[in-house]
């Protein structure tokens, strides 16, 4: 990089704003001043923090007070306005002209640091690139979040497994009727014994499964589909994993053996079929293939304009890392997959009013092709299986 | 509001963005446009989030494709730089001028805007006002999330109250020794019987509870202080509470019993002064007033520039809504409280090494006075009590 490069500028905490949380992997609250030059990496921050963010490889921490934030304050400016001039000095000592900021850049400060002769660019395909590839830590914590996942998904398939069939069809474990609301209790039981996470936890039954979002309430009944979506977060990296499994007890009907086969046959190819430089569009035309050969709805056989919300009706699946939804998107889109990126595949098959089979696995674009993050079996039937701290 | 007064701009989604979620009662994730414009409420955002949105009162729903969404992206557009001209688009047909934006508009939808002919003021206490007055919605979201606090807390309560004392002084319950990733299972237990999520869980003990942000690990002794400090979140809602209180199982040493005496005093005088129009530098001083009376250090009493680390060493506290830590903040600045504010009180005593006592109440200010909303016993002593939904 030469000296003139443009610096790279971001004002973000690490809680809500995950391109700062890529750069500084600790939990930062209040908004700071983040600045690379070079191969040199400064923040401007509370002195509280300093110490903490002195760890951080090749980081200079600068309190706020080294740029005057005590007798800026005393001259009567309030603390955001401060902040504001405490940015454009430290600017200026790193001797920055030009910077590329975020799309989201708060405009407040572009605009103080322009009115001071700050350049700012804004570039968002830097930043989105960034965290496509993860680190080894964040890889790590993903890791632990699929611990935590998969031990929830095992903790549900257990419960399903000794429950019994009430007269009605309903399903009776220790003598209550077995609802979505105690199987959520034994996920969240799951993801804090694996250290982790998570609020959004969907443990859906019966047409519930066929319906975007519904996170499943009431009694589990003998012979209909449980889906459990479940995305934990593990604290230590703040990345998250993502996992779908669906599970009948009793006997399965030809409809729910349909879907099941044909959406395990879809995961299947998308498996063999990812790797760097696949287009997303591709893969997503491969989820399509075997579901739209069973004569289901996909994305690939619907009209322009037409809403589809039967058969394979969503997207194939999504970036995981900072956040539960990011790039690459896996849709019909131009998009190419790349060594690094973390993927969630989730093809799935729905009637509305009747329910639906989904499967989604966490899966890493390697250098030569992929690995598959998740080691849970795909079977409709829910047999007990060991993963990670359990009851 | 005059014809030509200036509209309000954000873009944002309302799962990252306390401002965009407290207009639009909804979890939206992909950021969208809101425009205020008189007394008439506008969103531009995806065709699927239409119905929803348009449920909310005197909120005006258009979609993206009336925009022309469809032709930009043919066009060659990818859909970010298409939603900044769908943006500027959607000004213009509101015949928008002049609008005012919080200090974290994005920069590049704000370059976008300006280059188009729009006027954009930042605005930071237009938007922080607004978040002060909690709406009725808003407030019974913050009492469910209390409700949980308070089950999460008994929980705590009842395991300390039923476990022994082993013969190494260690607590043991059910056979197993008590430790503080136990309690934190009964937390999450509660949190989720309750209906709402949290994973900022601190249960601590000893001199744990001295170390701010130290979430507790490790078995619990007896004769030392247990701090529970909980925040849950009401999903409905997207509010907070915040709660917390010092247990200790078995005999209170006098360190202990004068840290709580004077804790005490200080959470009671903070109550008995809460009113609309005090500033919160004088409820900061009359919290520190008992604990600098029994010797202890206080900010009242600190010099410029030291670090503070034992006495009543933070600040008293801090508002809460839609952020766990929102305005005002409870400390010596010049803010004043204000009707509809709902401010967490926490008031602590702490010797490092040792540990500490603290105390935490949530208060809503009222027309007159206060209004306390947090019903739970600040005794030393474990007793079991019933609160929300429990096992």
């Amino acid at each position: 990089m030469t000296p003139n490069a443009p610096a790279v500028l971001m004002f973000a905490d690490t809680t809500h704003t995950a391109a700062m949380r890529n750069e500084v992997p600790h939990s930062v609250h209040d908004p700071f001043l983040y600045i690379e030059k070079g191969d040199e990496r400064f923040t401007v921050l509370r002195s509280l923090e300093v110490a903490r963010m002195s760890e951080v490889p090749r980081m200079h921490a600068l309190p706020l007070e080294e740029f005057g934030l005590d007798e800026l304050v005393a001259s009567g400016l309030s603390p955001d306005q401060a902040t504001l001039e405490i940015a454009l000095r430290a600017c200026r000592r790193l001797q920055i002209e030009q910077a590329v900021v975020p799309p989201a850049f708060p405009v407040e400060l572009a605009d103080h640091l322009r009115a001071g002769g700050i350049e700012l660019t804004v570039d968002g395909t830097l930043f989105e690139t960034r965290r496509r590839a993860k680190s080894s830590a964040q890889l790590d914590g993903i890791r632990r979040a699929q611990t935590a996942a998969e031990a929830a998904v095992a903790s549900v398939a257990q419960a399903l497994h000794d429950a019994e069939v009430g007269a009605d069809g309903g399903l009776v474990l220790d003598g209550a009727p077995l609802t979505c609301e105690r199987l959520k209790e034994g996920v969240a039981l799951a993801f804090i014994r694996n250290g982790c996470g998570g609020d959004d936890v969907i443990v859906a039954h019966g047409y519930q499964t066929c319906v975007g979002h519904h996170s499943g309430s009431g009694q589990v009944m003998e012979g209909e589909p449980v889906t459990v979506d479940l995305c934990p977060r593990d604290p230590e990296s703040g990345c998250y994993t993502d996992i779908t499994r669906t599970f009948v007890k009793g006997p399965v009907n030809d409809e729910l053996a349909l879907y099941h086969r044909i959406v395990k046959e879809s995961i299947d190819a998308v498996h063999a079929a990812i790797r760097p430089g696949l287009p997303v569009r591709e893969l997503h035309r491969i989820s399509c293939e075997p579901i739209a050969a069973a004569g289901q709805p996909t994305r690939l056989t619907k009209k322009p304009g037409e809403v589809l919300n039967e058969g394979f009706f969503h997207s194939l699946g999504h970036g995981v890392g900072l956040e539960i939804h990011e790039a690459p998107h896996l849709d019909q889109n131009d998009d190419v997959l790349v060594p690094g990126d973390v993927i969630a595949v989730e093809p799935g098959c729905y009637r509305q009013g009747f329910g639906g089979v989904r499967l989604e696995d966490l899966v890493l674009v390697t250098e030569s092709g992929s690995e598959l993050l998740t080691d849970y079996p795909y079977t409709l039937a829910p047999e007990p299986i060991r993963r990670g701290v359990a009851r």
